[in-house]
């Protein structure tokens, strides 16, 4: 079980007028008392979490095959260019079984999605019950850089916090549990982490022009998710906000709320659907 | 570098005219003298695929993101229940970044997928360019089960060898390059692993009453796999068969198959879509 994620989870959870300005990227004055120091006995705990989080998983996938229906976890993954959203999937979720995750990366809507309500695309790629469904950006993205663009006119932008709030709330009674998070990283952590893509020739696929275009709109940009994040943070699928300048800690924090998650959803292992004792016998006769 | 991958390669890959009666389970003898002779060997070498395996898959997913198109794996795991497929995926596919892996378990055919041609639903699951994907099950199966279960007429199951070959072809034309994978396990070994299914409750959830029933049909399902392998045997697309008695050979044997499809197919890091100068020169004004 959980060592000390009660106040390391309280910590990340965005309070109620949440400024972003106030919550910490880096500053340790934050972190727990209890949580782990450094890297080093974060590793420490990430082993133990792998662990937990592997049977845990199991389990859910087995509720699943279970056919009785499952619950779903959601990981809402949301960030400034750079803030980690890769690496968590690398290296939380490749901590889980890839049999039991389904990941999906929103880029830029195609012409059928942009024709359709900005929810249809998120809709068809649910998690089906029993995955830990995993969003690199989502339909948050439609309230984010829409806004700050101007995708869409003001008005539109308006009417679809409501909407967002109203679709998790269908998912919390679908039983899918979507985890939202923003990866929160400063201006200056930004710009070593651009730089580093354009020093090596071995990053430089993971750059793009756009990044630029976006620091030079880094005001607009935070101000749209300190809206985002008010407007749509609620009891029933809360917002996180992670300090993640330093990648160690980053995972560790949504390996710990994976785990919270799992552990508050997962049915125990599902009874036999046959009759244990019968097959038992069936399979001495076949031997 | 792979260090002893061709002996061990060429020991998994199936002879014209193979015969499964003749291919190791567990027998040592054929494993080839410079492969690691036991479970903590193997353990070392795989933290050192591990590493590689991660390298070379990044470099594909970087390839696709680049956008000239870019080659993709599709690893085609096929067994009888309990061979370990569902282990493979965990612990050799779990070694890579969840990003660049797609999934996919083929149950049996919905009403829809029934009423197309056989190949139709495997269609839809291929993988993308700069992708892993993962079939557990596959096209395999509508020569395997349908044929020893009689779900389909002689003269169809016959007919579908061709077309296996033919699409196989066209999955290599299109850059998909299959790895295709039987994992053979002994009768013997497979009553262990369903008495430990039947034994723990943590595992009632991998059992079904079909497994006993398939069993009892053993020789008609090893007959077919040889046939089916035999027809569709070639070159671009060559069978392998795994001994699977213990999971530390067979996990350590698809590792060594994806890296060396890995280390043929994957280009060198994709060359900047943009002026490397000029947007250093842009981050900075924008620092």
């Amino acid at each position: 079980m959980s060592k000390y994620p009660a106040s390391l989870l309280e910590a990340l959870r965005a309070e109620p007028e949440m400024k972003l300005s106030e919550r910490a990227t880096k500053d340790a004055s934050w972190w727990p008392e209890d949580a782990p120091k450094n890297k080093k006995a974060a590793e420490k705990r990430m082993e133990q979490l792998a662990e937990e989080l592997s049977e845990l998983q199991e389990r859910l996938f087995a509720a699943s095959v279970a056919g009785d229906g499952a619950p779903a976890v959601l990981l809402i993954l949301q960030g400034m260019d750079t803030a980690g959203k890769g690496g968590i999937v690398r290296h939380v979720l490749g901590m889980l079984d890839p049999q039991g995750v389904e990941h999906h990366a929103f880029k830029a809507p195609t012409k059928e999605e942009a024709a359709h309500d900005f929810l249809w695309r998120i809709t068809k790629q649910l998690p089906a019950g029993g995955l830990v469904g995993v969003f690199d950006r989502s339909h948050y993205e439609d309230v984010l850089v829409a806004k700050v663009k101007g995708f869409a006119k003001p008005e539109v932008i308006e009417s679809r916090y409501g909407k967002i709030v109203d679709f998790e709330k269908q998912l919390v009674e679908q039983d899918i549990h979507p985890i939202k998070v923003m990866l929160h990283i400063s201006r200056e952590e930004q710009y070593e982490r651009l730089s580093e893509r354009l020093d090596r020739e071995d990053k430089h696929w993971k750059y793009s022009p756009g990044d630029v275009d976006d620091r030079l709109l880094w005001d607009d940009f935070q101000a749209a998710y300190e809206v985002a994040v008010n407007r749509t943070n609620n009891q029933s699928s809360p917002w996180n906000i992670i300090p993640a300048d330093q990648k160690w800690k980053a995972r560790l924090c949504i390996a710990e709320l994976l785990l919270a998650t799992l552990e508050r959803i997962t049915p125990d292992w599902p009874e036999a659907a046959f009759d244990v004792k019968a097959e038992k016998a069936r399979l001495e006769a076949a031997k």
